[in-house]
């Protein structure tokens, strides 16, 4: 068993810090992770190419910028970015191809695959990588997502993942998902695991996905990333390694890029506490986190009561500009 | 299902902050404990009754001002404590149940349960609830380990533990400790899991315990423990009310017990990093972490390779000593 493992430090961990890199920080954390050994490694503003925006929150960079910047420092991994459709164009994936990416994941909300299909087939047609993304796997029972999968599969997706972005899942319901995937998908066709660490079981569920079928697991340093981080890249290497799993990383220095490089940036600690513990118990998209605390700090609210109310209201990503209406709501109904 | 939930907080969360808590905070910990509905407190010295000393590192208070203050703060749940045989004595066990202690937990080493004969068995003549309590189960097969499971239970124990000291287990191996002592306990002979968080396992690994037959968890606010700390609780009880398991606590009012009186108290933050990692890597007992840490300052190593030495000479609870050997050893071969 050989690991395809993709580091979302500098994608998914753009939510952790208001996606504030700047092209130094970039290159130093991309160089030590090619370094390490990762297979890939993934690089956009958190919401994808093009998602710095009132709604998602301006970027530090452009994504031009910080593609640059990790291509310069890469000679091994694969560049790899991130594509919603309806925020990123087949434009903006064009320029990111010719800064040196080859490989994209097109996400879409897990009921939704329809709409990658056009940028799938670009992908393909520029000889790209290309996975598919199905975000908020957890709002889909198996058989339903395994269908979506499929479809991104008809499209032409190397790879589709059981995308858990609201680090809701527990370890059946993540047992469940690769194992629909594997019934029905191509043999041919790779299955992916992208965990969220909300409920303490970032590593748990990466690793009993790859026990039922998946080989691309995607994990960041010091797990930074949205909500409570995403499965911490170093631990799930350990365990990997007593697991007898290959993967090719170098365990103590991705440990030392995690505690160096990564953890002195967050400026709010990533980890499992009150307020993201309450993302993945309500089942919200983790990177509604820093935009339910702000709601919540300006209106005088426990930032639970907004995101199990945008868990209840079933608010998917996209949905950023409905926090404040949440807080206003539980705001006036207080008062 | 009904588990028993049992906090450590204040027993095995001491090794977090060299035993240090004062009264009033294992007061306010233990009363938000009661209020929030768990089933046991646990309280003593990290290394158990009696277990301040040079060897362990001094204790703050005495273990009768702990349990006093504890048991004065609580109404509902019940107060226990944890015996090593060796380092605490039949003495201090009946001063413990004159202060309100009705339940213990005799401790060895995983291949060591005939000494706890004679400690169970006083505790049983007191009417106390007893429980085995096996540490570092990952050194131990898993029919060995249940070998001295059964040991523990002909003592009169009323449970015994998988008790992964380590932090060292992975999530296949829990199940298999867990089975094996289902095999050959009789049925009325209850299982607990007692994990630890170095791998970022620690609530999968308890979910795991429970799914094959373990009823009693042991978990702690915030994860206040040795090492990357224990299960943490609040996580747990998220997830187990996401199982649908019943536990009787309320998961709010642990979260705020964990934010507001626990993680504060953190001097050194409680969580899954570079050195806490290697201890579940080496399969390392856990209080050994700061232990270890200020050898390698003392002598200018990186505390991974302390850690290392000592999980290679398979290293137990007792030789606390031991690690300076192993800091001048290192720092001898490096000059």
């Amino acid at each position: 068993m050989r690991l395809y493992l993709q580091d979302v430090t500098l994608r998914d961990g753009m939510h952790a810090i208001r996606h504030r890199y700047t092209t130094a920080q970039v290159s130093d954390i991309a160089a030590a992770l090619d370094r390490a050994g990762v297979a890939a490694v993934e690089i956009s503003h958190g919401d994808g190419l093009a998602g710095g925006s009132v709604n998602y929150g301006p970027g530090a960079c452009l994504d031009t910028e910080w593609i640059e910047a990790a291509a310069d420092a890469m000679s091994s991994a694969v560049l790899t970015t991130l594509l919603l459709p309806g925020i990123g164009t087949i434009a903006d994936l064009r320029r990111a191809h010719a800064l040196g990416v080859r490989s994209v994941r097109v996400a879409t909300h897990c009921t939704e695959a329809d709409i990658a299909a056009q940028h799938i087939g670009v992908a393909r047609e520029l000889g790209m990588d290309v996975a598919g993304f199905l975000m908020m796997s957890h709002m889909a029972p198996p058989a339903d997502l395994a269908r979506q999968a499929k479809l991104m599969e008809s499209y032409g997706a190397h790879c589709v993942y059981v995308t858990d972005s609201g680090g809701r899942l527990t370890m059946d319901g993540m047992r469940d998902r690769v194992r629909a995937y594997r019934d029905v998908l191509n043999p041919g066709t790779e299955i992916g695991v992208h965990a969220h660490h909300n409920l303490g079981l970032g590593v748990a569920n990466s690793v009993v996905a790859v026990e039922n079928g998946a080989n691309r697991v995607d994990a960041s340093l010091a797990g930074m990333g949205a909500g409570a981080g995403n499965c911490p890249l170093e631990a799930f290497v350990a365990v990997a390694d007593l697991m007898g799993w290959e993967h090719g990383c170098d365990l103590f220095a991705l440990m030392d890029a995690a505690d160096d490089l990564v953890r002195p940036l967050q400026n709010r600690p990533v980890r499992v506490d009150r307020e993201t513990l309450a993302l993945g118990y309500a089942g919200v998209y983790s990177s509604f986190l820093r935009h339910a605390e702000d709601a919540a700090a300006r209106y005088g609210l426990d930032t639970r009561a907004v995101l199990v109310e945008a868990g209840r209201r079933r608010m998917v990503g996209g949905q950023e500009d409905m926090i404040v209406d949440i807080a206003l709501d539980l705001s006036s109904r207080m008062g």
